[in-house]
């Protein structure tokens, strides 16, 4: 059994995790953490997620001594502020612990992204050099002997799922940078008080148009231009990305359907839904599966992929990426 | 035409408010103000309520000499907190202002009442005494020459205009409390960031269980005893109360639906469904109606009152009484 | 292994148990059916319930040879209309199928019941006197040993958890009915095309007022005449009951805490919540749990009983009565 | 005062241009029609539109004799099914009645449209090609002197306005086609029971993928080849388009203020909301308004707009077309 801990665990994220934690069967949860000043400190876990009752009762501890909490843990989880990640991670690191970082503290490996669009200065350039980049289903060899894995964004889950595998295979004409449109729940935003999550103010809208974050994380790891637009959705959890792209010169719906399928043939948690399909929230809602749906019409392919931003885009990704690392079968805690 | 200013404009009510004073004829919008304060102070009204841009693009001033906004105002809408309608109506009335307040503050003859329920002592027992309560299809010669008018909380105008024509009548036993069950949209928390409100915490739960003020309110001005439960529904905008009572003996529903037929034979917007009805949210949602059903079994009753909650519940009350005060047609600003 | 088929999979019910049964170590799922002539014969499942791609993808047979289905079967859920599961029981029973019927059919012994609220005359009086009411919490002895469990229906499992502990230590005073104002999910409508369920015309209303079956369910369970109320809600499941009652003479809010913690201490599906606390839809929301709440004022007491209509409602409220017949833990393919 | 008639009153647009007949001080509300088999024939409105009630209770007439109706009526406006637009606008032209169509029967003047994306051939070229688009804000000039207007499609109104003044001003490069993504709430499928609009199982998702009329109505009124994705989203009304498009060369923000500022100027329903800002549904729900906004970075502008599907995509857009028509104020009976 493998000691865990979860900082961060106050959130939506958070309490997903816990959940699978405390269901896992070789993951013992050791230890639920929020920032040292949170108002939430001492609190039960199940007071704030009051689904966890009488399943997972622990308090949530405020994280003073992190080299004393590594020390006696297998596993973590950071489910915390990018730069809470960036700041904490080293120290479980150098304890031995396996890290899995949800925040984008090292999810790209060039010192400008964190500049330019983190409003910080990377200081751990060999962690970030040494991190690997979570997409369970693309990377699962170098995960499988990593001990930091950086679990790739919610949207960014969404979009290179259906993206890579045509762009890897040449599929696509990239001088026309493919559209992105997507939807998030507005769980996306965070466990917290705010005027736009505020229940009154929630409506579809677009937001962060051309400044998001989630556009060079995306870009860097497809390698091509994206325009990318995020907007927040009047529902609780799940993204859909609507993907608008332009083929290369005499590709067909029939090889984008046999590169599609073939991607993704043995990995079970991504369900190609074949041509002519398109994604439904719905069906992946409260689940670990990303859907893809596709159709072509002349030179143009539109995409449909809709994860659980909570789970395929957070906590069920980083437990897949768990059971890669440590060899646990591939729906463990997760199905 | 008469000048109105807005105290509270800021908040749900006031910007219903604010868009009926801009339709009605015979008003104009003189100024619309928020606490010195506010961080609102100085936005236009349109940035915050984006409905109403083009229509009234007017910025929320911030309420610094009550005295000189009072010296040129006519009609005041106080869409302000207890404590500040409390402590500011009597500046407005001394000018000779007529005040429509929203707020708690003069509904309830009664010193105690304040005490108990809000927290402050009534330093104002003459406006008190002079407040004319704004339940308008029943009291309407009273408000037709007050100065000050209260007009109802949005569960009281829910909830007496389903009992009050029966009780009048004696065809309720009120020996057994009548049980009010209500569910209110999320605008009735007011527009401000709370995790209560937050979109993603909002799911169908009771809440003030036996403390609710709006008990007293109820229970005063009907005359009798009701045990009132509110509910938070995930809905924005909207008031349903189901409402359970005993019979008194040999009653049956042809009385029952005499005595509510006629109650508002000539009241255009309280709307008697007829008896085996029941009212439905959709119905009242962004009217100024409020729409009753019952049903008759034995010697119980169930009736369900709709309204929504900012308008006839709170903003086209208002302006309900200020038509009935000045001589207006009823629908005006309205329907 | 015990070979398990459902009938009436296609509905929101079916899959629902469709996926427990899938995830269950000692069931194994050998058969879907729907009615003979039902539009979705042969269709796979998961076409219907996207969730279930890629993990449960098995056509919905048309029920045709049902002795023969019998013959090969050894657990039986029948998810399907009254008049159905009153045909086909006795069928899977002769060929000692063990059955969890989820409709109506078998939930009360007394066939006026019957001809009264369901429109049938019963014609199996021997397996209606049989069948045993599968009230999890409540009647575990008797399920262990039964041949045909009837489960409850969803209002009355969230109603009578809440009031059976208190009627059963005689803290309540049943000469005042006790008062059911129920809120459920539209998804206890069922699967079909419906204006009621038509997206655009559900708002929150009151039906079935002094009519819906489901009351002369709870008061022949419970051995004392309630008030039911139930409402549609504008969400997709869950139900919210809130229960307002009187108490006997010097019964205080102690006695009623202790009375309702001691009934389900080792019951591990309710989750008294303590006085004061009231029951919240989300925290049941795709869970097995029943909460419960209550406060107390004077003589009447307020109880709050939120669980997912679809799970404890049905599906895993049938699960729970296969772990407790077969002996196996109790959490199995639920938590 | 003219006589007004609605045919295809029962839908969710006849309801709204019931209640906007009503409140227009110059029209009188003289029938509203259904077919002459429809369910809902002699049904009082109000029953199927609760919130009508007491506003307009008029029974919805089978619609059997056209001619009839046609000679005593000066307006008439056709909620009605594509077919049914065709087959009888004509009789009520034949009249002298004006003829305000919300369907598409008349909405672009080329034959093969109506076989390749309505499924039937047109059968009235002369009032094809008499009929006025009625795109309130660009037509004006046409549509005063029309006898039958086309009202245009929801998605088309909001992509159009957006998209019009920047194409007209040549700041576009439409060799790479404009990508509209576009979400619209339920109503707009129509007032009728199906799967698709069964509460439950609403959730968003992309449909008519490459296949959906309105882009080819989109396409030959702004006379350039566009990419238009649908999406039904979980929400009663409203249409979000998110609209992204390659700029001409060397065109920066500034141009596209300026064009966009410009072109609406004077049109008081289109709302330019500036640069960098991001149109949101709630603020243009229950309004006749269509708000714009827009962003550009390098070769790239994404632009929003939203509008009500009901009103500013159907009635409101309708009751514009009367307004310019027979010279009334641009507000009556919208604002």
């Amino acid at each position: 059994m493998l000691k865990t801990v979860i900082v961060g665990a106050s959130g939506y994220t958070g309490a997903e995790l816990t959940k699978m934690v405390h269901l896992h069967p070789e993951l013992v949860l050791s230890g639920l953490y929020v920032s040292e000043n949170s108002a939430d400190a001492n609190t039960p876990i199940s007071d704030l997620h009051g689904s966890l009752k009488g399943l997972v009762d622990l308090p949530l501890q405020p994280l003073k001594d992190i080299a004393s909490v590594a020390k006696s843990a297998d596993v973590v989880f950071l489910a915390t502020a990018h730069e809470v990640s960036h700041d904490i991670a080293p120290t479980f690191l150098a304890e031995g612990c396996k890290v899995f970082d949800l925040s984008g503290a090292f999810r790209v490996q060039s010192d400008s992204f964190y500049t330019d669009y983190y409003g910080f200065a990377h200081q751990h350039g060999e962690w970030l050099e040494k991190a690997v980049y979570g997409l369970a289903e693309w990377n699962d060899k170098a995960i499988a002997t990593a001990d930091l894995i950086a679990v790739p964004g919610c949207y960014p889950t969404a979009s290179q799922l259906a993206l890579k595998p045509l762009i890897d295979a040449g599929l696509l004409d990239l001088n026309q940078w493919p559209v992105i449109n997507a939807v998030s729940g507005v769980s996306g935003a965070g466990r917290k008080a705010s005027m736009t999550n505020s229940f009154c103010e929630v409506s579809l809208h677009a937001y962060g148009v051309f400044t998001h974050r989630h556009q060079p994380e995306i870009a860097a790891h497809l390698g091509c231009d994206v325009i990318f637009t995020p907007h927040l959705g009047n529902f609780k959890r799940g993204i859909l990305a609507t993907i608008t792209a332009k083929l290369a010169d005499d590709v067909d719906v029939d090889q984008v359907t046999d590169v599609l399928t073939a991607a993704y043939a043995d990995k079970v948690f991504v369900r190609p839904l074949g041509a002519g399909q398109s994604a439904k929230l719905q069906s992946v809602q409260n689940t670990g599966f990303c859907d893809i749906g596709w159709s072509v019409s002349g030179q143009h392919i539109i995409l449909t992929s809709a994860i659980d931003n909570l789970l395929k885009g957070a906590a069920s990704q980083a437990m897949q990426c768990v059971n890669i690392r440590f060899g646990f079968p591939v729906l463990t805690a997760i199905v």
